[in-house]
Protein backbone atom coordinates (compact mmCIF):
# COMPACT_ATOMS: atom_id res chain seq x y z
CA UNK A 1 0.00 0.00 0.00
CA UNK A 2 1.87 3.85 -1.17
CA UNK A 3 1.49 6.21 1.31
CA UNK A 4 -0.80 8.59 1.11
CA UNK A 5 1.12 11.82 0.67
CA UNK A 6 -1.89 13.94 0.67
CA UNK A 7 -1.00 13.21 4.75
CA UNK A 8 2.04 15.12 4.28
CA UNK A 9 -0.01 18.43 3.58
CA UNK A 10 -2.36 18.25 6.90
CA UNK A 11 -1.22 20.31 9.93
CA UNK A 12 -2.49 19.38 13.10
CA UNK A 13 -3.01 22.76 15.39
CA UNK A 14 -3.95 22.59 18.56
CA UNK A 15 -4.41 26.04 20.70
CA UNK A 16 -3.51 26.60 23.73
CA UNK A 17 -3.56 23.12 24.91
CA UNK A 18 -3.58 22.84 28.99
CA UNK A 19 -2.92 19.51 29.80
CA UNK A 20 0.76 17.95 27.68
CA UNK A 21 0.19 14.24 28.07
CA UNK A 22 -3.27 15.82 25.79
CA UNK A 23 -0.25 16.71 23.60
CA UNK A 24 1.64 13.55 23.72
CA UNK A 25 -1.25 11.53 23.13
CA UNK A 26 -2.31 13.58 19.79
CA UNK A 27 0.97 13.23 18.43
CA UNK A 28 1.02 9.22 18.81
CA UNK A 29 -2.93 9.21 17.02
CA UNK A 30 -1.68 11.55 14.07
CA UNK A 31 1.54 9.15 13.71
CA UNK A 32 -0.79 5.61 13.89
CA UNK A 33 -2.66 7.31 10.69
CA UNK A 34 0.58 8.50 9.11
CA UNK A 35 0.00 12.22 9.86
CA UNK A 36 3.20 14.15 11.11
CA UNK A 37 2.54 17.87 11.17
CA UNK A 38 1.83 19.23 14.52
CA UNK A 39 1.53 23.13 15.28
CA UNK A 40 1.49 23.95 19.32
CA UNK A 41 -0.43 27.66 19.35
CA UNK A 42 1.29 28.58 22.99
CA UNK A 43 0.62 25.57 24.91
CA UNK A 44 0.49 25.72 28.23
CA UNK A 45 3.38 23.77 28.88
CA UNK A 46 5.77 22.19 26.32
CA UNK A 47 8.25 20.64 26.22
CA UNK A 48 7.30 18.25 29.20
CA UNK A 49 7.99 14.90 30.41
CA UNK A 50 4.10 13.83 30.17
CA UNK A 51 3.89 14.76 26.63
CA UNK A 52 7.00 12.29 25.93
CA UNK A 53 5.49 9.51 27.87
CA UNK A 54 1.98 9.53 26.73
CA UNK A 55 3.59 10.03 23.20
CA UNK A 56 4.90 6.54 23.11
CA UNK A 57 6.70 5.63 19.65
CA UNK A 58 5.92 9.00 18.27
CA UNK A 59 8.05 11.21 19.68
CA UNK A 60 9.71 12.00 16.94
CA UNK A 61 6.28 13.45 16.06
CA UNK A 62 6.92 15.80 18.94
CA UNK A 63 10.25 16.70 18.57
CA UNK A 64 9.28 18.20 14.83
CA UNK A 65 6.20 20.15 16.41
CA UNK A 66 6.32 23.62 15.65
CA UNK A 67 5.28 26.35 18.48
CA UNK A 68 3.48 29.18 17.57
CA UNK A 69 2.74 32.22 19.11
CA UNK A 70 -0.31 32.81 16.98
CA UNK A 71 -3.10 31.15 15.28
CA UNK A 72 -2.18 32.88 12.18
CA UNK A 73 1.22 32.03 12.19
CA UNK A 74 0.18 28.32 12.19
CA UNK A 75 -1.99 28.66 9.54
CA UNK A 76 0.55 30.43 7.29
CA UNK A 77 -0.07 29.30 4.06
CA UNK A 78 -3.13 26.73 4.59
CA UNK A 79 -5.29 26.70 1.56
CA UNK A 80 -8.27 25.13 3.47
CA UNK A 81 -8.60 25.84 7.40
CA UNK A 82 -11.34 23.60 9.16
CA UNK A 83 -12.27 23.91 13.00
CA UNK A 84 -13.20 21.27 15.16
CA UNK A 85 -16.07 21.65 17.70
CA UNK A 86 -18.44 19.84 19.74
CA UNK A 87 -21.34 21.97 19.01
CA UNK A 88 -22.66 24.84 17.27
CA UNK A 89 -21.66 27.92 17.16
CA UNK A 90 -22.90 31.52 17.01
CA UNK A 91 -21.10 32.26 13.82
CA UNK A 92 -22.72 29.89 11.37
CA UNK A 93 -19.79 28.31 9.20
CA UNK A 94 -20.31 25.51 6.33
CA UNK A 95 -20.69 22.58 9.27
CA UNK A 96 -20.14 19.34 8.06
CA UNK A 97 -19.53 15.97 9.86
CA UNK A 98 -15.51 14.54 10.61
CA UNK A 99 -15.73 12.52 7.76
CA UNK A 100 -17.34 14.83 5.30
CA UNK A 101 -14.43 17.01 6.27
CA UNK A 102 -11.69 14.47 5.99
CA UNK A 103 -12.92 13.40 2.68
CA UNK A 104 -12.83 16.96 1.44
CA UNK A 105 -9.47 18.07 3.31
CA UNK A 106 -7.75 15.16 1.28
CA UNK A 107 -8.77 16.41 -2.09
CA UNK A 108 -7.07 19.88 -0.89
CA UNK A 109 -4.25 18.00 0.54
CA UNK A 110 -3.11 16.36 -2.81
CA UNK A 111 -1.48 20.28 -3.82
CA UNK A 112 -1.85 22.21 -0.87
CA UNK A 113 -1.17 22.57 2.81
CA UNK A 114 -4.55 22.35 5.29
CA UNK A 115 -5.12 22.70 8.43
CA UNK A 116 -7.56 21.08 11.05
CA UNK A 117 -7.48 23.43 14.27
CA UNK A 118 -8.37 21.94 17.82
CA UNK A 119 -9.26 24.52 20.89
CA UNK A 120 -8.34 23.84 24.29
CA UNK A 121 -9.70 20.90 26.39
CA UNK A 122 -12.11 23.31 28.63
CA UNK A 123 -14.12 25.42 26.14
CA UNK A 124 -12.53 24.61 22.42
CA UNK A 125 -12.00 27.31 19.97
CA UNK A 126 -12.76 30.81 20.95
CA UNK A 127 -14.81 32.78 18.21
CA UNK A 128 -11.76 34.85 17.23
CA UNK A 129 -10.01 31.38 16.49
CA UNK A 130 -13.16 30.39 14.99
CA UNK A 131 -13.06 33.19 12.40
CA UNK A 132 -9.88 31.95 10.93
CA UNK A 133 -11.39 28.79 10.10
CA UNK A 134 -13.80 28.31 6.81
CA UNK A 135 -15.39 25.06 8.01
CA UNK A 136 -16.64 23.88 10.75
CA UNK A 137 -16.41 20.26 11.70
CA UNK A 138 -18.41 17.69 14.31
CA UNK A 139 -17.87 14.60 15.20
CA UNK A 140 -21.48 12.82 15.37
CA UNK A 141 -21.37 12.11 18.79
CA UNK A 142 -24.07 11.70 22.00
CA UNK A 143 -26.09 14.57 22.31
CA UNK A 144 -26.23 13.80 26.05
CA UNK A 145 -22.28 13.36 26.28
CA UNK A 146 -20.40 15.01 23.54
CA UNK A 147 -16.72 15.51 25.19
CA UNK A 148 -14.65 13.37 23.64
CA UNK A 149 -10.85 13.96 24.66
CA UNK A 150 -8.62 15.96 23.09
CA UNK A 151 -6.63 13.11 21.77
CA UNK A 152 -9.49 11.21 21.08
CA UNK A 153 -10.86 14.04 18.87
CA UNK A 154 -7.49 14.11 17.22
CA UNK A 155 -7.34 10.27 16.76
CA UNK A 156 -10.82 10.70 15.18
CA UNK A 157 -10.04 13.12 12.94
CA UNK A 158 -6.56 11.41 11.55
CA UNK A 159 -8.25 7.92 11.38
CA UNK A 160 -10.77 9.86 9.01
CA UNK A 161 -7.90 11.73 7.25
CA UNK A 162 -6.45 8.29 6.37
CA UNK A 163 -9.40 6.36 5.25
CA UNK A 164 -10.29 9.31 2.94
CA UNK A 165 -7.01 9.38 1.52
CA UNK A 166 -6.83 5.49 1.14
CA UNK A 167 -9.87 5.64 -0.90
CA UNK A 168 -10.09 6.29 -4.44
CA UNK A 169 -10.37 10.13 -5.15
CA UNK A 170 -12.80 11.83 -8.03
CA UNK A 171 -10.81 14.24 -9.92
CA UNK A 172 -12.51 17.97 -9.35
CA UNK A 173 -13.21 20.31 -12.42
CA UNK A 174 -11.48 22.98 -9.93
CA UNK A 175 -7.47 22.85 -11.25
CA UNK A 176 -7.12 26.34 -10.25
CA UNK A 177 -4.76 26.67 -6.75
CA UNK A 178 -6.95 27.82 -3.88
CA UNK A 179 -5.61 31.10 -2.30
CA UNK A 180 -3.62 31.10 1.16
CA UNK A 181 -4.68 31.56 4.38
CA UNK A 182 -2.58 34.84 4.70
CA UNK A 183 -3.79 35.82 0.89
CA UNK A 184 -7.38 35.35 2.32
CA UNK A 185 -7.22 37.66 5.29
CA UNK A 186 -4.78 40.06 3.90
CA UNK A 187 -8.14 40.30 1.23
CA UNK A 188 -10.29 40.42 4.52
CA UNK A 189 -8.48 43.76 5.84
CA UNK A 190 -8.45 45.40 2.98
CA UNK A 191 -11.93 44.73 2.30
CA UNK A 192 -12.78 46.39 5.46
CA UNK A 193 -10.63 49.42 5.39
CA UNK A 194 -12.15 49.95 2.02
CA UNK A 195 -15.77 49.71 3.61
CA UNK A 196 -14.70 52.31 6.20
CA UNK A 197 -13.26 54.51 3.58
CA UNK A 198 -16.02 54.58 1.07
CA UNK A 199 -18.86 54.67 4.33
CA UNK A 200 -20.33 51.59 4.30
CA UNK A 201 -19.15 50.16 7.06
CA UNK A 202 -18.93 52.58 10.68
CA UNK A 203 -15.87 51.32 12.64
CA UNK A 204 -17.95 52.53 16.11
CA UNK A 205 -20.69 50.49 15.19
CA UNK A 206 -19.88 47.29 13.08
CA UNK A 207 -22.57 45.73 13.76
CA UNK A 208 -22.44 42.30 12.05
CA UNK A 209 -20.98 43.64 8.32
CA UNK A 210 -17.60 41.25 8.49
CA UNK A 211 -17.92 38.43 9.60
CA UNK A 212 -21.30 37.89 7.44
CA UNK A 213 -18.93 38.86 4.62
CA UNK A 214 -16.15 36.49 6.06
CA UNK A 215 -18.59 33.46 5.77
CA UNK A 216 -20.13 34.54 2.65
CA UNK A 217 -16.34 34.26 1.03
CA UNK A 218 -15.10 31.17 3.32
CA UNK A 219 -18.02 29.55 1.38
CA UNK A 220 -16.57 30.01 -1.85
CA UNK A 221 -12.57 28.97 -0.97
CA UNK A 222 -11.66 31.97 -2.60
CA UNK A 223 -9.11 30.92 -5.43
CA UNK A 224 -5.66 32.77 -5.69
CA UNK A 225 -6.61 34.73 -8.94
CA UNK A 226 -9.69 35.59 -7.85
CA UNK A 227 -8.46 37.40 -4.56
CA UNK A 228 -5.94 39.12 -7.14
CA UNK A 229 -9.61 40.52 -8.57
CA UNK A 230 -11.08 41.39 -6.02
CA UNK A 231 -8.18 43.40 -4.23
CA UNK A 232 -8.25 45.15 -7.91
CA UNK A 233 -11.60 46.32 -7.73
CA UNK A 234 -10.95 47.29 -4.07
CA UNK A 235 -8.21 49.34 -5.23
CA UNK A 236 -10.25 51.09 -7.82
CA UNK A 237 -12.97 51.98 -5.05
CA UNK A 238 -10.27 53.71 -3.19
CA UNK A 239 -8.86 55.69 -6.26
CA UNK A 240 -9.90 59.01 -6.79
CA UNK A 241 -10.93 59.03 -10.44
CA UNK B 1 -32.52 12.41 16.96
CA UNK B 2 -33.71 9.13 18.75
CA UNK B 3 -31.08 6.99 20.59
CA UNK B 4 -29.57 4.24 18.76
CA UNK B 5 -31.07 1.61 21.02
CA UNK B 6 -28.97 -1.30 19.31
CA UNK B 7 -25.87 0.39 21.09
CA UNK B 8 -27.79 -0.63 23.84
CA UNK B 9 -26.54 -4.26 23.25
CA UNK B 10 -23.30 -3.67 22.68
CA UNK B 11 -20.35 -4.94 25.16
CA UNK B 12 -17.34 -3.45 25.08
CA UNK B 13 -14.81 -5.80 26.41
CA UNK B 14 -11.54 -4.75 27.87
CA UNK B 15 -9.07 -8.11 28.48
CA UNK B 16 -6.35 -7.77 31.22
CA UNK B 17 -5.77 -4.06 31.13
CA UNK B 18 -2.54 -2.94 32.70
CA UNK B 19 -3.53 0.68 33.15
CA UNK B 20 -6.29 1.99 35.31
CA UNK B 21 -6.43 5.25 33.73
CA UNK B 22 -7.15 2.87 30.07
CA UNK B 23 -9.90 1.85 31.41
CA UNK B 24 -11.10 5.25 32.59
CA UNK B 25 -10.64 6.45 29.01
CA UNK B 26 -12.34 3.68 27.43
CA UNK B 27 -15.41 4.57 29.67
CA UNK B 28 -15.38 8.18 28.70
CA UNK B 29 -14.73 6.96 24.59
CA UNK B 30 -17.89 4.72 25.05
CA UNK B 31 -20.39 7.25 26.68
CA UNK B 32 -19.57 10.08 23.53
CA UNK B 33 -21.14 7.77 21.17
CA UNK B 34 -23.47 6.38 23.32
CA UNK B 35 -22.04 2.97 24.63
CA UNK B 36 -22.53 2.24 28.18
CA UNK B 37 -21.91 -1.90 28.71
CA UNK B 38 -18.19 -2.16 29.88
CA UNK B 39 -16.68 -5.56 30.91
CA UNK B 40 -13.55 -5.99 32.54
CA UNK B 41 -11.87 -9.03 32.34
CA UNK B 42 -8.95 -9.53 35.10
CA UNK B 43 -8.48 -6.14 35.02
CA UNK B 44 -4.59 -5.43 37.21
CA UNK B 45 -6.28 -2.51 38.81
CA UNK B 46 -9.75 -1.72 39.78
CA UNK B 47 -11.42 0.07 40.51
CA UNK B 48 -8.73 3.17 41.18
CA UNK B 49 -8.66 6.62 41.24
CA UNK B 50 -6.88 6.81 37.88
CA UNK B 51 -9.26 5.13 36.42
CA UNK B 52 -12.20 7.85 37.84
CA UNK B 53 -9.67 10.80 36.62
CA UNK B 54 -9.92 9.66 33.29
CA UNK B 55 -13.22 8.59 32.77
CA UNK B 56 -13.99 12.75 33.32
CA UNK B 57 -17.62 12.87 32.90
CA UNK B 58 -18.17 9.05 32.35
CA UNK B 59 -17.76 7.63 35.62
CA UNK B 60 -21.77 5.95 35.96
CA UNK B 61 -20.29 3.98 33.00
CA UNK B 62 -17.30 2.66 35.31
CA UNK B 63 -19.53 2.40 38.15
CA UNK B 64 -21.87 0.06 36.06
CA UNK B 65 -18.59 -1.71 34.79
CA UNK B 66 -18.76 -5.66 35.30
CA UNK B 67 -15.67 -7.12 36.97
CA UNK B 68 -15.59 -11.06 35.24
CA UNK B 69 -13.15 -13.84 35.90
CA UNK B 70 -13.02 -14.94 32.56
CA UNK B 71 -13.49 -13.72 29.12
CA UNK B 72 -16.28 -16.70 28.57
CA UNK B 73 -18.13 -14.82 31.55
CA UNK B 74 -17.80 -11.58 29.66
CA UNK B 75 -19.31 -13.18 26.43
CA UNK B 76 -22.15 -14.95 27.97
CA UNK B 77 -25.11 -14.79 25.71
CA UNK B 78 -23.48 -12.87 23.08
CA UNK B 79 -24.61 -13.26 19.36
CA UNK B 80 -21.04 -12.01 17.55
CA UNK B 81 -18.09 -11.94 19.52
CA UNK B 82 -15.48 -9.61 17.47
CA UNK B 83 -11.68 -9.26 18.43
CA UNK B 84 -9.33 -6.27 17.69
CA UNK B 85 -5.99 -6.66 16.66
CA UNK B 86 -3.42 -4.38 15.24
CA UNK B 87 -1.93 -7.17 13.03
CA UNK B 88 -2.98 -10.02 11.34
CA UNK B 89 -2.85 -13.44 13.29
CA UNK B 90 -1.78 -16.63 12.47
CA UNK B 91 -5.52 -18.22 13.65
CA UNK B 92 -7.28 -17.69 10.05
CA UNK B 93 -10.58 -15.40 11.16
CA UNK B 94 -12.23 -13.76 8.84
CA UNK B 95 -10.55 -10.17 9.07
CA UNK B 96 -12.88 -6.99 8.06
CA UNK B 97 -12.04 -3.67 9.10
CA UNK B 98 -12.97 -1.39 12.03
CA UNK B 99 -15.92 -0.05 9.52
CA UNK B 100 -17.10 -3.16 8.47
CA UNK B 101 -16.94 -4.81 11.61
CA UNK B 102 -19.19 -1.92 12.69
CA UNK B 103 -21.41 -2.08 10.93
CA UNK B 104 -22.55 -6.36 10.99
CA UNK B 105 -22.06 -5.81 14.64
CA UNK B 106 -25.17 -2.69 14.51
CA UNK B 107 -27.39 -5.51 12.16
CA UNK B 108 -26.92 -7.68 14.69
CA UNK B 109 -27.23 -5.56 17.96
CA UNK B 110 -30.69 -4.56 16.65
CA UNK B 111 -31.93 -7.74 18.32
CA UNK B 112 -29.17 -9.00 20.15
CA UNK B 113 -26.14 -8.97 22.51
CA UNK B 114 -22.47 -8.38 20.80
CA UNK B 115 -19.31 -7.87 22.31
CA UNK B 116 -15.93 -5.63 21.03
CA UNK B 117 -13.07 -7.43 22.81
CA UNK B 118 -9.78 -5.46 23.08
CA UNK B 119 -6.49 -6.94 24.40
CA UNK B 120 -3.77 -6.19 27.10
CA UNK B 121 -1.91 -2.38 25.60
CA UNK B 122 1.35 -4.69 25.26
CA UNK B 123 0.60 -7.37 23.64
CA UNK B 124 -3.09 -7.39 22.93
CA UNK B 125 -5.20 -10.67 22.39
CA UNK B 126 -3.65 -13.68 23.42
CA UNK B 127 -4.80 -16.94 21.01
CA UNK B 128 -6.73 -18.46 23.72
CA UNK B 129 -8.94 -15.07 23.62
CA UNK B 130 -8.68 -14.94 20.12
CA UNK B 131 -10.35 -18.50 19.60
CA UNK B 132 -13.78 -17.41 21.14
CA UNK B 133 -13.71 -14.25 18.78
CA UNK B 134 -15.69 -14.92 15.17
CA UNK B 135 -14.05 -12.42 12.88
CA UNK B 136 -11.33 -10.05 13.72
CA UNK B 137 -11.20 -6.43 13.20
CA UNK B 138 -8.79 -3.94 12.42
CA UNK B 139 -7.79 -0.57 12.32
CA UNK B 140 -6.61 0.52 8.67
CA UNK B 141 -3.05 2.64 10.45
CA UNK B 142 0.03 3.37 9.48
CA UNK B 143 2.37 0.03 8.66
CA UNK B 144 5.11 1.54 10.26
CA UNK B 145 3.22 2.74 13.59
CA UNK B 146 0.16 0.98 13.99
CA UNK B 147 -0.14 0.82 17.81
CA UNK B 148 -3.01 2.89 18.75
CA UNK B 149 -3.39 3.65 22.22
CA UNK B 150 -6.38 1.09 23.73
CA UNK B 151 -8.87 4.04 24.71
CA UNK B 152 -8.39 5.78 21.07
CA UNK B 153 -9.03 2.65 20.01
CA UNK B 154 -12.47 2.03 21.63
CA UNK B 155 -12.80 5.41 20.55
CA UNK B 156 -12.17 4.54 17.15
CA UNK B 157 -14.67 1.42 17.13
CA UNK B 158 -17.20 3.22 19.75
CA UNK B 159 -16.97 6.14 16.75
CA UNK B 160 -17.65 3.93 13.85
CA UNK B 161 -20.57 2.30 16.11
CA UNK B 162 -21.86 5.34 16.44
CA UNK B 163 -22.03 6.55 12.89
CA UNK B 164 -23.34 2.95 11.29
CA UNK B 165 -25.95 3.10 13.83
CA UNK B 166 -27.24 6.30 12.84
CA UNK B 167 -26.89 7.94 9.37
CA UNK B 168 -25.51 11.01 11.27
CA UNK B 169 -28.10 13.56 10.63
CA UNK B 170 -26.26 17.12 11.17
CA UNK B 171 -28.94 20.28 10.77
CA UNK B 172 -26.56 22.78 9.13
CA UNK B 173 -26.20 25.91 11.17
CA UNK B 174 -27.49 28.03 7.80
CA UNK B 175 -30.72 28.36 7.84
CA UNK B 176 -30.87 31.90 6.05
CA UNK B 177 -32.75 31.78 2.85
CA UNK B 178 -31.03 31.93 -0.78
CA UNK B 179 -31.07 34.74 -3.31
CA UNK B 180 -33.54 33.85 -6.45
CA UNK B 181 -32.20 33.34 -9.44
CA UNK B 182 -33.42 37.14 -10.37
CA UNK B 183 -32.03 38.29 -7.41
CA UNK B 184 -28.52 36.78 -8.24
CA UNK B 185 -28.76 37.87 -11.79
CA UNK B 186 -30.20 42.15 -10.44
CA UNK B 187 -26.60 41.82 -8.32
CA UNK B 188 -24.56 40.53 -11.25
CA UNK B 189 -25.64 43.21 -13.35
CA UNK B 190 -25.19 45.78 -10.83
CA UNK B 191 -22.19 44.58 -9.89
CA UNK B 192 -21.18 44.69 -13.73
CA UNK B 193 -22.08 48.33 -14.38
CA UNK B 194 -20.36 49.25 -10.99
CA UNK B 195 -16.71 47.86 -12.25
CA UNK B 196 -17.38 49.49 -15.65
CA UNK B 197 -18.20 52.57 -14.15
CA UNK B 198 -15.20 52.71 -11.74
CA UNK B 199 -12.53 51.56 -14.36
CA UNK B 200 -12.20 48.52 -13.44
CA UNK B 201 -13.66 46.55 -16.07
CA UNK B 202 -13.47 47.96 -19.60
CA UNK B 203 -16.55 47.06 -22.00
CA UNK B 204 -14.63 47.16 -24.71
CA UNK B 205 -11.85 44.60 -23.48
CA UNK B 206 -14.57 43.00 -20.68
CA UNK B 207 -11.72 39.72 -20.96
CA UNK B 208 -12.96 36.95 -18.53
CA UNK B 209 -14.08 38.80 -15.83
CA UNK B 210 -17.57 38.68 -15.11
CA UNK B 211 -17.33 34.88 -15.38
CA UNK B 212 -14.57 35.00 -13.37
CA UNK B 213 -16.69 36.60 -10.75
CA UNK B 214 -19.61 34.63 -11.41
CA UNK B 215 -18.21 31.47 -10.59
CA UNK B 216 -16.55 32.62 -7.18
CA UNK B 217 -20.27 34.07 -6.32
CA UNK B 218 -22.04 30.55 -7.81
CA UNK B 219 -19.92 28.38 -5.58
CA UNK B 220 -20.94 30.40 -2.54
CA UNK B 221 -24.18 30.11 -3.21
CA UNK B 222 -25.51 33.57 -2.18
CA UNK B 223 -28.36 34.17 0.39
CA UNK B 224 -30.86 37.11 0.23
CA UNK B 225 -29.33 39.38 2.87
CA UNK B 226 -26.05 38.46 1.05
CA UNK B 227 -27.67 40.38 -1.75
CA UNK B 228 -28.30 42.95 0.37
CA UNK B 229 -25.05 43.56 1.72
CA UNK B 230 -23.36 43.38 -1.56
CA UNK B 231 -25.31 45.59 -3.23
CA UNK B 232 -25.45 48.26 -0.83
CA UNK B 233 -21.73 47.90 -1.45
CA UNK B 234 -21.82 48.38 -4.90
CA UNK B 235 -24.09 52.05 -4.08
CA UNK B 236 -22.33 53.49 -2.01
CA UNK B 237 -19.17 52.72 -4.93
CA UNK B 238 -21.14 54.54 -7.05
CA UNK B 239 -21.97 57.51 -4.79
CA UNK B 240 -20.26 60.51 -5.07
CA UNK B 241 -18.90 61.74 -1.76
Amino acid sequence: MNKPTSLDNVRIVLCQTSHPGNIGAAARAMKTMGLSQLMLVRPKKFPHAEAEAMASGATDVLDRAVVCDSLQQALTGCSLVVGLSARKRELSHELVTAREAASQVVQVAASQPVALVFGTEMSGLSNAELIQCQQLAMIPANPEYSSLNLASAVQVLSYELRQAALAPVLQDNATFPLAGHDEVEGFFAHLEETLVRIGFLDPLSPKRLMPRLRRLFARARLEKEEVNILRGILKHMQTPR
